[in-house]
């Protein structure tokens, strides 16, 4: 089969990368903001991480929600479809952590 | 954390890519002879399969083995460590196959 249309290699596209494990985990714990993304993933450019946010989002794995206040804020969160990937996400974790 | 070491990535290190997958794929059900992948997975390249399983082996994933009979055939399959992660490739691929 062509790879592109092999179903590990297309959840890979979606979720593997070199930054997308980490925004993924940094949000499986609940909404953040960017400068919270920032935070948990020190290492990550500001502009590559609005991109990869950007991708996410349009692949359906994050959901972007503007609050208005006294200033507007953003909140960065995973969708229900990137939910039903937190169980192979932590295998792969786990899996990763002993792979030496 | 910079990404190479981020545990999700090193997994992803050693199974994802372009043809990795299915290599992992046609050997989950039992050893194969290099004719006998290259029928499983016949879009891809012999000297690129060659590298693969080759690579595949250095990274503990594979064990190439050798029979010498009339003629000498090899034949490759998984080790102990690749079929840890036989339960997370299922779900990669399941998630894979709904993720549009």
């Amino acid at each position: 089969m062509k790879p592109e249309f092999f179903p590990v290699n297309r959840a890979l596209t979606i979720i593997g990368g070199k930054w997308r494990p980490q925004v993924y985990c940094a949000l499986e714990k609940g909404p953040k903001r960017f400068s919270e993304l920032e935070r948990a993933i020190p290492e990550v450019n500001r502009k590559v991480l609005t991109d990869q946010l950007r991708e996410l989002g349009s692949l359906g794995m994050i959901k972007r929600t503007e609050y208005s206040g006294k200033t507007l804020h953003v909140e960065y969160e995973l969708t229900k479809k990137a939910y039903t990937l937190q169980p192979t996400m932590k295998q792969l974790c786990s899996w990763g952590k002993n792979a030496d």
